[in-house]
């Protein structure tokens, strides 16, 4: 029998998680029932989302159960199998949560091809993350040729994305990143025109006057995966008939950092007189988006003009520490947990 | 030769106007040149959006000049005429401003048909106000049969036009006023399903909760006027796909009203939550679907479907203290001033 180990939710945090919210458990692995699979995890995805489904108040998704396992989407190999079109061996990606093996119906995985691209990249570029940064700056900024888009994280697993959709469509593009290493990575890898280190600056007013020396036309997309200060900048930049996604807002997570902001009367200020859209999103409203997606992000993968970083951190056990400094801005690219070795 | 005359901006006010930021003065009327024709106004509009002209910071209009005369729309009769088109008689609209008499291209003028409906709905229900109700009902909020829409300034030039365009298109239609008198209209002669004072409602929380018992399912759609604790209460209330349309937030003009208002962290967390769409217009931009508007909007004038309150006040030299009280709630229904006779 094999064991598996999971990440259990043990307590709802507080504001920012702790180790004490987490569990390991040790089970046996269950035989596949007809139309099941089991599977060896070998990468799992840590995203800032995750946070949202750790509180049962309202969200968009439904919340993760006290003791249950925290969810997450991994890339595993296919060990036993009860389901037509699935062997032993394959490879695939599918929502198993933080856990070594997960015996599942085979409904919701899709099988990889590891010829055409990293595993991995079924987390990142080419998955969730990807989809998300596509949808922001196509469905919602609608970025075009010449335009001035904004990208906070930039060099975050979405941000990264979207900066370079953004600069693949013709637009200068600026990016917002915590520290030197990170911002130099933008401008000299990704592509980004400028990048503004957020620890650089000590406030909103600060922000809003680095970012008008970047956008002296001002901003006309500004895609939000932060809020805080880089928010409190941007706003009073925005151009004329500016759009803002709104993807997440990290900074704002557990509670935190809510004197970083602006006074609303002066955001809804700038919406009337600027005939701002502002409009968040959730990437799952938008699925039936993905070809479109692929069409206009795969060849850029496949050219080598989009490029990406992982963060990797080996061992399941190391999911709860690595996930707490992410949402703090500890990771530079694309957060990855190595479970398991390579098939 | 006739004496015009006129309201001019004395000084830019700081905060809420007085009347020391006005001035009459009298001047001979000039005769027209080609092209052009003498005019004697009838009606004044006084609309909230002039208050942001008499700033010079950065709005969606050119700011008045200290010392020009202030802008506005009104009614008027052609008294001489050198442009093809126009006879003395012609009743007229245009953009003549706060005066009595106006010489002045007849480019800009539209002229009225008395016999279709009285003059002065030029200014409200089928003029500007009427439009930018329209605009936000149909091209922003885009209110669907069953959908819960909630109007601020609910009897207001703009808010009354919206209410009963939502009600006409099958909505449950909630109204926020400033006290019992404009709420028992709303519901008795408007037509709204309820009608909420703001006077009665201590906080942004207290207008949460009288909402929320109004609009069990959430907010559909809001039709920003005002801003102030009706925004705080109405952003928890927001129903998913929810749109915001911001078309004016007079509670927070003249910097007032600022600590009535709600964190941008938690209107964010809704944004994104509840994929709310935010979307400031003005309905200058939106004049190319006038016919549109008018295809709607003119029949339920002509069935008595969509009725209008006036509030008239005699005299050009009251128009500033009428404005003045406009901007704090005192009008009940759109803001006219008689300036002269019939013809």
């Amino acid at each position: 029998m094999t064991n598996a180990r999971s990440i259990h939710l043990a307590s709802r945090p507080k504001g920012a998680p702790t180790a004490e919210n987490f569990r390991l458990e040790v089970h046996d692995l269950p035989d596949p029932s007809d139309g099941e699979v089991s599977l060896r995890v070998i990468w799992l995805s840590l995203d800032p989302y995750m946070r949202g489904r750790m509180d049962d108040g309202p969200s968009y998704a439904e919340p993760i159960k006290v003791d249950g396992v925290m969810g997450g989407q991994t890339v595993a190999e296919v060990i036993a199998s009860k389901a037509d079109g699935f062997a032993t061996g394959d490879i695939v990606t599918g929502m198993t949560g933080w856990t070594t093996h997960a015996t599942m119906p085979a409904d919701g995985l899709r099988k990889l091809n590891p010829d055409q691209a990293p595993v991995q990249t079924s987390l990142g570029v080419l998955g969730m993350p990807g989809m998300t940064a596509w949808t922001g700056i196509s469905e919602l900024i609608g970025a075009k040729e010449g335009e001035t888009i904004v990208i906070s994280a930039a060099t975050g697993a979405v941000g990264a994305v979207a900066g370079q959709i953004a600069k693949a469509r013709g637009c200068r593009v600026i990016g917002v990143a915590g520290g030197p290493e990170k911002c130099s990575f933008a401008t000299d890898t990704l592509g980004y025109d400028a990048c503004i280190d957020h620890y650089a600056m000590d406030d909103g007013k600060a922000m809003a006057k680095a970012l008008s020396e970047q956008a002296p036309n001002g901003i006309d997309g500004y895609f939000e995966n932060v809020g805080g200060k880089t928010t409190a900048g941007v706003i009073p930049n925005m151009a004329l008939n500016g759009r803002i996604a709104v993807c997440g807002m990290v900074a704002w997570y557990n509670g935190a950092n809510m004197d970083q902001t602006i006074p609303l009367p002066l955001v809804w200020r700038t919406i009337l007189t600027k005939r701002v859209t502002v409009r968040g999103f959730i990437v799952s409203d938008h699925w039936d988006r993905f070809d479109a997606f692929l069409s206009e992000v795969a060849p850029l993968v496949q050219s080598g003009k989009l490029t990406w970083r992982e963060d990797v951190t080996e061992g399941l056990e190391n999911a709860p520490e690595t996930f707490m400094g992410m949402l703090t801005g500890d990771n530079f690219g694309k957060t990855l947990i190595r479970v398991g070795d390579d098939a």
